[in-house]
């Protein structure tokens, strides 16, 4: 089987495997874990925030994020498609009380003027806007790239009405390998951000969420009240840090198979690629075919090859480094077979 | 001064007020306010439902629905400029729980398509739809009537998918009186209603939803949570029941107002009316004046005209029973005087 | 029918009905109701506060008052049997996320030892307490008079921990009545109060809140967001009004008739006073009858008498302006047909 | 240093160590980890339940249960100083929006007639009673049993009201090991149940709550929403499922030593010891050395022991599998010098 499903279900190297085996470990509910310690350490630097916490999810990073800038009664603002809108289980209503306003984005990205547009001002009717939301790169808009530019602007913005940005970038690096410009370029441009080690990094779990000292203090009490307070985490701490520190360069390989993967695709007939393949994410439209996604996906699965539906005509693809070229082109092959069995 | 800010402000009547003065009154937390009980007796009748019950405002009204209906973690689909997103401050988010989904609708008017396709699929990424919800007619689309067909339409998708309705119908009795269909007409086609009796009924103070005697049997506890539970309400019941037997008939004058105002308007250049003025609402594009909203109002007022900004350039004018045909006209002069020391 | 069940169910005086009949009246929403400005006003002034806002019921000014204060994972410290704990149908939890420790007083009275103790610490596993709140008089403890030096005592203590006081003081001109002493005595010792115009003052509906400016500010939003926000609000405001600063002075009429009842049914063997009696409640014991508390009142009920259950064998009886020595001489005759009929 | 502070403090054996190394893993939101998988199989078997969930700690377990059993507004009965109510930062109230009534045990053991008599009845000021939770090993009351006859007892008041049951097992093994009665015997006596692999039984990381079929999968959506839905799992699940089978033989050698440590304690004078010692804790109380607790544990900790704060002189000391019999004697030396210094 070759699974395109999604960069989570990448398993761990031997590396991390020996690295967790081997792990410095105390109990982290009293700060006495050597591993996660380290880990919050480095990837504060990496991110060019004062802090960071590990988590179990992206989801948990970010429902953190919001439960400590927000409270109820106040509006974030993000992409209409984005993750914490779209796939959080309605969790940012549930547990921290708080409305989503979504503005519609071009390949993820959000106008500046639409977001400025969205802000509410004093009145009596209005929840406050509590939080900006910047998903990058943006999942739903097939892995696209949010520029630089973009997330200067809409955090000046932000910074002119006094509110604060959050990232959640779960592929962040992806966004950093392939546009070459350093994370940290990135992650000025916001008070807070999420990045995922169990994605494309290829950690077996895990988040980290960095910003503030104060930030991250009433951060720890919200991860404990959510479940998220853990003992010997140095055991899922110790693949992280080498997802953080060793696989953010391959990431590129990722991305030049997905570049390979769409060129095939777009040779064949009657397949529409609908993103724009900034990174490991290929998203194809199989209306002319006269199938939907989900018999498509069973087609391909009969071939060996796994996809995840994205929406009723649409399948996404999704490399990572538990594949290589050479399944590339065998993926290439399948859905040229599927395709011409339809004709 | 004529204002036309809202038909709330609208001020009793001398019947309202004698009824109110005379009203056989009880302790309503016993059940024991006979003219509350009247008046929701009355109201249930007349909306077509089983129960309804009495509360102090349509925001209120709107957030018991959602409260009933919902749990945390659901999600509600609704129109994108809906009064329930827009103009209550969030308390879906910050009192239900309840993620919103919004839907940009055309005059109001969502596509049932578009309605069907938010309908959540079960997956433990996804929230549950757990309810759908149509204004009408549409505030900030002018007062704008929602189609008793359109209507029909969302509620058939709905009850296909096993979600229930919910109809703010704060002006729900415009649309009956502009569009010459009997209320439970519209009625029908939902489970819940809200009403207003506050606004074009013209009661000083109170709303109605109205349901299933189990729906009202709970919604009697969220009210009480709400702090919505009164003592001797028939003093506020007694003008409510005037405004909902004998104000509805008159609906159609203030819309006859609002058309001949609209008409006045029309012809003077560089105004633009923006809104379909179905009822008793005129919402005017100012742009070309070189002024924004707020100096027009400024500039009306000080000719003793009120009236509401309603977008950056946008300026709405509310007909009610306070204002008759002269004061149309005084306001059409006023205008056209403003528009004209602009040249 | 002697109705004794609560002082809530006094019916509004010709003088209340008469000003609410001609009360100047606007729109509230938009700050223009000159009868409910003049009651904040005036209710500010005699609580000694910065400012005050009316709202629907006690229940809607405590809940308001958590809301403004809290945040969620607070934690709020009360008395066990208070009647923001009791009787608010959970809405503290539901509504403002917040946790309810609560701690057993000795006639509704906490001990200031026991709240210093229950105030929490610095630590990730506890909650941040957020509010202490004094009920006073005490409704479940007989209408119990909490002593201005307790309550003295408990705000020194909530200073020294930078944590708010919150008197839920439905009945808080009784406690003034009964002990003699001013009313801005009480409540110089918390930041923000709940006053009741609807129990032994007489008016129809209504409570006020008062606190700091900035408080009430935040407070009038999270009244819009419950639906409290309500429009020609004089029409209820204006008996509100007559019941602050007419009716406070008349509340030890209430005292003596409850007294005078007490002491009649203390004559009666087999019955037991267990309240204090410092105000308009007596509670009795009705154990040795062998009846149950329901039995009893129901019992009554048949003499014409009403009253409410307050326990399995406790039976609640309260005066108020509607009722006079006569009606408590026929209600100590009724009930001891009641117990000689047991014999 | 012997570490006392808690048995989370145990460090993963060899054994948990190798199997995490070994396991075979997958993408658990896909329900693809097969180790996570054979894991919540296996609890679900040995707790007697159909289903089983595994969550990243107890705090988590019990979360999820209180958020898929119940809404806002619905009340928890449980002990006053439960770890729901106690020591998990509020978040019944600050997530899931339910009221905590809690109730004085002695040693942890609610007297059932006290719970019925907190079962809320029909009455819009009252919140719904939604769940009963039991805490077995009872942490605050020094780890003591609650015996199976009172869950049994509490259980059948509970299903005669239709109340669900939640146990907060975090110790429960220590609770069968000590009496000697299979754990399935306790464990049927509620309706859900959360155990923790990581305090006694030794696993790094993780829980698990188990229940019907129906409540685990609607527990999985929350558990995702609190973002506690994992990736490659397995690495965490593999030395929990070694806890879980081969780890709770031995808890009643920390139980013996526990005992042997309480009765060198009851021998030094001034010491008093305050719990039962049922299983693994030993609270004493240093009152009568005019020491604080924190005096106490700084003084431990210069000889070389971690001891926890556990009331202003009351200090706890806890067994697991990283002490023996050994450094239980020279706890019981150091405490001896500690008491000598004191005269």
């Amino acid at each position: 089987m070759i699974d395109l499903r999604s960069d989570t279900v990448t398993k761990p190297t031997e590396e991390m495997r020996k690295a967790s085996y081997e792990a410095k470990v105390g109990d982290d509910v009293y700060g006495e874990d050597p591993t996660v310690t380290l880990l919050e350490e480095k990837a504060a630097k990496i991110l060019g925030k004062e802090s960071a916490l590990f988590v179990t999810s992206g989801t948990q990073g970010n429902q953190i994020a919001v439960l400590t800038h927000c409270r109820p009664g106040n509006e974030i603002l993000l992409e209409q498609e984005s993750h914490i809108f779209y796939y959080e289980s309605g969790a940012v209503a549930a547990l921290a009380g708080v409305q989503t306003r979504t503005i519609p984005g071009i390949n993820g990205i959000m106008n500046p003027k639409d977001v400025e547009a969205a802000i509410r001002g004093e009145d009596q009717h209005f929840p406050e806007t509590g939080l900006i939301c910047i998903e990058n790169t943006h999942n739903r808009a097939g892995g696209a790239v949010v520029p630089v530019t973009n997330m200067a602007e809409i955090y000046e913005i932000a910074q002119h009405h006094s509110i604060p940005v959050h990232v959640d970038g779960a592929r962040l690096f992806n966004a950093a390998a392939s546009s070459g410009i350093p994370i940290e370029e990135f992650t000025k441009h916001c008070d807070t951000v999420q990045i995922c080690l169990s994605k494309g990094l290829g950690a077996p779990v895990g988040s980290i969420i960095a910003g503030p000292n104060e930030f991250i203090k009433r951060a720890r009490k919200w991860r404990k009240r959510l479940g998220g307070g853990l003992r010997q985490v140095g055991i899922i701490a110790a693949p992280g840090l080498l997802a953080l520190t060793k696989m953010t360069e391959r990431l590129s390989e990722d991305h030049a198979n997905a570049m390979f993967l769409a060129e095939g695709l777009r040779n064949i007939l009657s397949l529409k690629i609908v993103n724009s393949v900034d990174t490991n994410i290929v998203v194809m439209d199989v209306a002319e075919l006269d199938l939907n996604a989900e018999q498509f996906v069973q087609a391909l699965r009969d071939k060996g090859v796994l996809a995840v539906t994205f929406g009723p005509t649409l399948v996404r693809l999704t490399t990572h480094y538990d594949v290589n070229r050479e399944d590339m082109e065998r993926v290439i092959t399948s859905i040229d077979e599927i395709v011409n069995a339809r004709k």
